[in-house]
């Protein structure tokens, strides 16, 4: 299987670092046998190599801060695009820093792989949020395959658990806690902490952005209910249809009296069916203590499936981190590796 | 696809019902097309029809109490066993009534199907418990799917889970809440009860038997770790292999006690890599209030999985009910439906 790195970051290089570790049990269990023909990043370089790029020297340079381009055997010149546009490739492996409100650059290099039968693993929420419907038909039409576990909870799996595991239940409304920073702002604020205290405490441990408005202002959140709603329940929203609030307005005295009540709030992102229609939202919510989703504290996420079948069933894991997205991406590789054998 | 239900009881009474109710959706969206040519249960009957039984017929019958031998076309007189090792199938459903200690009269039937290439779908712990190696080579060796989601939590999914989804991440531990008639009686207790009044109140909603051994002296949940130790880990154990210590040496003072320190008893199994051993043990432990499994109330069931790649990633959902396990045969009827495509 050939495989075109587009993004080098931190996923990236967490994929990469599974990959290697991995390869002889990849090949072996899972019948995954895999070399890189492109990599493909603004800040680290580009590289392309038909006959396959060493991705352990890869790793290094990355590492070092050195250019990538010192791989390139391709002399094309290719960037990104280019490389979803002409590089010999089986599967595209997208995950470049993305704007969540334009889905761009993802969107355009997703298209282009799709749209000459490319498979592509992604865990960007751009491009679902916005344009799931429109992609999946590309991909339908091409004989590719689309997959994008790590979109929603990285590397706990909830798409391929509804698709896979409750495949035959209905599936009648997903509410959780999907946005780990605000979950572990909210936390840190039961601890005592100020708002502006824990935001401060979450950007220094990397959980938040200097910009922290993507997380504290619910749109990642909203980002990933709109990728429910087309995906598990087959709807036609747009993140900007559904209604969506933050935690920005909850002060100390909020969280205390919550507290002293014996409940706790959490940012809750809700998809559901009401009647004939599927409606999504996002917005703090008093929780009561006994709930799954209360015990739900720090970094970790979790979703609460509710079934006609089977009645409710809760997923809780990690929501962010390196290696956990990069399994995500791997875990959806052994997919196209399982369907293709 | 013909099926063979033995056991007609809650378990294969409720996936008759889903079988019936999703016909056209199985049919259009999983390419599930069934027919049912055989039942069989000690208390209410034989019937072989190889042209189809009218299950909705058959579901009738067996609510008013009268004989499923009316439905029979086939004059043979097969019993369970005699079916499973004669009636034309390529799925047999295996539901009966099995002594967990001894793993009969399941295994037996088990054992006939799989050694003439017939798939089989079980919610039966003691084939599994004590003979999985066996039965898994004799499945292996005659082309034949065995499946048993339904064992370990019902209908929650948790071997598919680990199979599927999990697939690529080292599997460490696994430690959970198994057993709903314990964990219901341990919350009562803590509402105030004692030991004997929860239980007689868990037998009063049938979801304690009234000889409860299997229940509160840990055999049931034993059953269940060494499933997880032989399927997932790739153990070589039995049952009596490892410690189990049931519930009932657990005062109203005990719990009393463990409240006011901030933590509650819950009955755990647990299997994990011990270096080069794989060990599993059952008995009640006492969790911080924090922890995601000390959250999970009344008849509930929930395992924590430790993985290498991953953290943890915990499953909450209902562990028993007629809907949740027939469920759990549906999903893995889906699953052969998927795989024989």
């Amino acid at each position: 299987m050939r495989l075109v790195f587009l993004g080098f970051g931190t996923v990236g290089q967490g994929l990469a670092e599974l990959l290697l570790a991995g390869r002889d049990e990849l090949a072996r269990r899972h019948g995954l046998e895999w070399t890189v023909t492109g990599i493909a990043d603004t800040l680290k370089g580009n590289a392309y190599d038909p006959a396959g790029i060493d991705l352990a020297r890869a790793l290094e340079l990355a590492g070092r801060g050195d250019s990538l381009a010192a791989l390139d055997r391709g002399g094309h010149g290719w960037d990104a695009l280019g490389m979803a546009r002409h590089a010999e490739a089986d599967v595209l492996l997208a995950a470049t820093y993305t704007d969540i409100r334009t889905g761009e650059p993802a969107t355009s290099h997703v298209r282009a792989a799709l749209g000459r039968g490319v498979h592509v693993v992604t865990t960007n929420k751009g491009p679902l949020a916005l344009h799931y419907r429109e992609l999946a038909a590309l991909a339908d039409a091409h004989g590719a395959e689309f997959l994008f576990e790590g979109t929603v909870m990285s590397g706990t799996p909830v798409l391929n658990l509804v698709r896979e595991t409750l495949a035959g239940a209905g599936i009648l409304e997903m509410q959780g806690i999907l946005n780990g920073t605000t979950n572990y702002i909210l936390t840190r604020m039961e601890d005592g902490l100020s708002y502006d205290d824990a935001l401060a405490k979450a950007q220094a441990l990397g959980y938040a952005e200097a910009v922290p408005d993507a997380d504290v202002l619910g749109w990642d959140a909203l980002a990933k209910v709109t990728i429910l709603a087309s995906v598990v329940f087959g709807a036609s929203l747009e993140p900007s249809d559904s209604p969506c609030e933050g935690i920005t307005k909850i002060t100390a005295a909020d969280i205390a009296r919550a507290k002293a009540e014996g409940k706790r709030y959490k940012l809750i992102g809700r998809v559901w069916r009401d009647g004939g229609r599927v409606r999504a939202e996002v917005a703090p919510r008093l929780v009561e203590l006994g709930q799954p989703l209360a015990g739900v504290m720090g970094a970790t996420n979790a979703v609460a499936i509710r079934t006609d079948a089977l009645g409710e069933v809760t997923v809780v894991g990690p929501g962010a981190g390196r290696a956990q997205t990069g399994f995500a991406m791997l875990a959806d590789l052994l997919t196209i590796a399982r369907r293709r054998r």
